[in-house]
């Protein structure tokens, strides 16, 4: 068997050929969940795959497991992966990076001839971003949400989850979830500025913020904006205003742990000379620790509930989801320490800001992850961006803890 | 000749009739400029004109001319009417009275056989309403606005207001402009609560609130809603908050006066877990005295100024338009307030807070208006409401104003 090493060209490489798939002006990717980019991504991945010998089965929520086999039949694999889809004017690494490290991890064992005892499988979720439908396919997997409700979701125009995911190519013969797997761990680029600021090269994730997720409608009264007078409307905007402007004070009383963010926000009639008499908007709020995060519920519900006493507006809150914070697997969370420090890259442990598959993973198996830096903390925007030295590094330690498991397994 | 009297049951029943053009389940009305509706409405509006006697010319701007033949070849006519086009979600009284009372002046003339020495000619003006394209009918056949910066404006679909005009088949051959009128008035509802609450019939109005209309974008940093600490964002839309509450502030400051609205929002990338990088919405400014007008916009350059210097976002305010306050012909008003003593209804002075056709015409000629109560002030709004009692009496006040006009031209 030769030398055991990554190819970082080659990583390199196939993460800018995925990155020209949906590729935007300003350098980023729109590659919006079961779009005919998300298809093209996921196109390109399977190919990839099958040429590094892996076997491609996609399940009921189109989620993809590329197997590399191992000598062992009855052990169990062990998954990594990541997702394909973007954000609306999302980056070239947010989720395309741990799959494409797990299939430079495959690569650079076929190059090796390195047969583990424990099949691996690179996974690729669908729908990670929650950006255009409200379900993805790692939840599903763990049994949160359920597959008639992820089926039946629509977009804002109204197309259906599961005619977008025939449509595509994607709706597999396996069932969705009941697959064993023996771990799971995931490489993914940080997202925040905390890499950057301490100098070290990878993050070992010991868990994630809980989040929770709201719509909010507020109905006032639409009417003429030159002929009613200020004291007598009911501007549903302005009351949105009030309430942006409340939550992100209350995001900052519980910074620096808690985050609060009106993401999106959606105004009728829309039209310049009327006053808006319905304003649709989002709250996406998250905190490490689970009775923070509550109380941050509470103080919204009583902002809301203040709104409608002082200004006769109807405000309506309604929960989308409610994710707990996560711990990850102790063990994991130790093989990947260990194998950063057997790769020779300083590393720290980290708490992750963002919700992440392997967050809906660690509910139901060992999971560990790793986190490389990212310039200025960016990410959801065109202009994140991560170097070929450190996207090389997050993949030798990704190897080596997929090799220690594969031991273990 | 019989004795000259308006039928009040053809009158409602031809507001009726124009009213189920883009008619909307709440009871409203949605005919936007240059859409298939408002050519249905032009269309239907054409076929009764000509039925009732009258020559329909077109001007290039599509305003629509339907003129009763009068006795002295020589005399200048004497235009009333209105629009069509309405609001997103309108209502069913706003534009369409004033061109049906119109009508239905002509038709009361027909019945009674009169001849009128002066022609009249019921004019519907384009896009008055300004929701879809910046400029109107008559901003344009007065010179306030130029054919080619009206031809050239595009709808929020990119969709060019030139040939929409093509395509609904309403580009006439009549230059837009130079036709010369002896006076105009025009019939409406008052889209606001005065007439309501003092119980008078008929608004005698003597001229309109100055008006400046701004577009405003906020450029933030767009960042990923997980893991950007709040201390360290820069979100476009919290901004956008902070101001559009400040600007209500603004405006209850100088209220009854003066007003202050923020209609239309765009936020980009508009995603539930992004924070906003960009927001792009409009003021609307309005006051009745110019001094106050420009104090107002003064306030509102210095509220921008602060926030770029607050939270370091580009705040970028750009001027659509500006209209002075406009005062109405002496005698104009003197004939309306008359033709309502006349015809046995009680009236007052009114100020009106709306811009209309007439404040534009009013800059070349002499204007008069009337107002009817509306219900609850209510317009803008598919509630809009007019008891088909008022309706009437606006004609017949109208009749008489026309006629009064047409001896003395």
């Amino acid at each position: 068997m030769s030398e055991l090493r990554i190819n970082p060209e080659r990583l390199w490489d196939s993460l800018m050929r995925m990155a020209e798939i949906g590729a935007t002006e300003k350098g980023g990717c729109c590659r919006l969940a079961l779009s005919d980019e998300d298809k093209a991504g996921r196109d390109l991945f399977v190919a990839w795959a099958r040429e590094a010998g892996c076997d491609v089965s996609i399940d009921a929520m189109g989620n993809i497991f590329a197997r590399r086999p191992g000598r062992k039949k009855s052990a169990l694999p062990i998954a990594t992966g990541s997702h394909l889809d973007t954000q609306p004017t999302g980056g070239r690494f947010d989720g395309a990076y741990g799959v494409l490290a797990g299939l430079e991890v495959v690569r650079a064992l076929n190059d090796a001839e390195i047969e583990t005892k424990a099949p691996l499988e690179i996974v690729v979720w669908t729908n990670e971003e929650g950006t255009r439908f409200p379900f993805g396919g790692s939840s599903v997997f763990v049994g949160q949400a359920s597959l008639q409700a992820a089926y039946a979701a629509q977009d804002v125009d109204g197309l259906n989850f599961a005619e977008e995911l025939d449509r595509i190519g994607y709706r597999g013969q396996l069932p969705c979830g009941g697959r064993p797997l023996d771990a799971y761990f995931e490489a993914h680029i940080e997202q925040g500025p905390v890499l950057e600021a301490t100098g070290e090269t990878i993050g070992v994730v010991t868990g994630a913020r809980g989040q929770a997720r709201f719509d909010i409608t507020i109905t006032g009264m639409e009417a003429h904006a030159g002929t009613t007078p200020m004291p007598a409307r009911k501007d549903a905007l302005v009351s949105a205003a009030e309430l942006i402007r409340a939550f992100n004070h209350l995001g900052l009383a519980h910074a620096p742990s808690g985050v609060c963010t009106v993401g999106r926000i959606a105004c009728s009639p829309n039209a310049r000379n009327t006053i808006p008499g319905r304003v649709d908007f989002t709250i996406d709020l998250r905190h490490p620790e689970r009775r923070e995060l509550d109380e941050m519920i509470l103080e919204i519900r009583a902002l809301c509930r203040a709104e409608t006493e002082r200004t006769g507006v109807i405000v309506e809150l309604r929960r989308v989801d409610y994710e707990e914070p996560v711990e990850f697997d102790p063990t994991c969370i130790a093989t990947v320490r260990d194998a950063a420090e057997a790769a020779g890259h300083g590393s720290q442990e980290i708490f992750s800001g963002a919700g992440h598959d392997a967050c809906y993973l660690a509910r139901l198996l060992p999971v560990g992850m790793l986190f490389i830096p990212c310039k200025d903390g960016l990410s959801h925007n065109e202009l994140e961006s991560a170097t070929p030295e450190d996207c090389a590094a997050g993949t030798e330690v990704l190897l080596r803890t997929l090799l220690k498991q594969a031991k273990r397994a």
